[in-house]
């Protein structure tokens, strides 16, 4: 059985604490970040530094050639407002790409099956089970099913945050020792983050829920939750 | 209800049956092709000018970033053989490109989603079960069943010869009116159709299964079924 894994890694907090969790399960971990066209795209360089300090394969795949198939969402079209409130299903559907996550796992199916890997790690998590629908439990048992039968190896996609909140993966990302510092959230991806956007706040309020402080500098001084 | 689809368009015999099948339905297509690294890349020229004379929107989309993620198929890797026999799967497997269907449908979906687009064609069919996984019966199923529940709209996978032979296929073209010289199937890619690789075989046997010439001129003179 191979003890290969490929995490599909942002660079944000989740997938940093997938990539951390893959590791600590003995995994030898490929790590994919995908550039979409979205505009934090500074959270791939802190993911190409994360993987490189790890050690970890790291491939970052241009995918914006798909820009023309998918665009519209304040996430990848700089004419757009991004809402500058709570990560809330009102606020945050402008961010929704569309079918994004379909599509970064069926890359990552791919290649775990280029590689002999049999496993893909994503970081689905609780908080986003409202707003998008692709980081819904049935969506992730939906495409295990498919992602069984799709190729001549099946191949086991992992969530191990579906059913946690933002304050449970920090929770467990900091007993296993991580510094956030070294993860990016903010939408906007400006030299500081914002503190303002939906991902901003949402981080924020779990560092928060902790009573700690977010190592990470924020342009406006943080949000006051 | 939207009566726009995308077909996922290669340029190939399938996929333009498929084509003509969705616009006798009434849809208003929009035909996607995909540049991922294949040899035969002279299919996206014939699908570029059938589109252009039919009048169909067409956008050919180039996904050879993600080569490095599904590398090692003869059909994209030019310093492979190309297997020069039947389209059988002992002969077939080097043709194989890891999670593709998955992959492109995954992209066809987010098309759709942003087009306001219920329904997603491809041209999956009978013969290719064996050798394909992601050419199957429950392949399909499955991908419906996470099609329906990933983004806020629901999008409908349809594979109309999905249980059909090749020569089925033809039959139905033919009973549009089509003019297969308008296709192009040769895995090669070279000015003339080789008329050797598995590809070329089967479609020739189609034709000869009907008791017909194949319009498309081959550089062997066809093969003697």
């Amino acid at each position: 059985m191979s003890k290969n894994a490929v995490v599909i890694y942002s660079g944000g907090m989740d997938s940093y604490t997938v990539l951390h969790r893959a590791l600590s399960e003995g995994y030898t971990v490929h790590a994919l970040s995908f550039h979409y066209g979205q505009r934090h795209a500074k959270e791939l360089d802190v993911a190409a530094d994360v993987c490189q300090t790890l050690g970890v394969t790291h491939k970052i795949v241009d995918i914006r050639a798909i820009h023309q198939l998918i665009g519209h969402s304040a996430l990848t079209d700089d004419t757009q407002a991004m809402p500058r409130a709570d990560y809330a299903e009102d606020n945050m559907q402008a961010t929704v790409v569309p079918n994004r996550n379909m599509i970064l796992l069926s890359l990552a199916i791919g290649h775990a099956v280029n590689i002999g890997a049999n496993v893909c790690f994503y970081g689905a998590h609780g908080g986003d089970h409202a707003i998008y629908p692709d980081c819904r439990p049935e969506f992730v048992e939906r495409m295990n099913a498919v992602a069984g039968i799709a190729n001549y190896e099946p191949v086991e996609i992992r969530a191990p945050y579906l059913h946690a909140s933002k304050g449970e993966i920090l929770a467990d990302g900091l007993a296993l020792g991580l510094d956030y510092a070294n993860s990016w959230t903010c939408y906007l991806g400006q030299s500081l983050a914002c503190g303002e956007c939906g991902s901003c706040r949402e981080r924020l309020a779990a560092f928060a829920e902790h009573g700690l402080t977010d190592p990470l500098p924020y342009a406006q001084g943080g949000l006051d939750v």
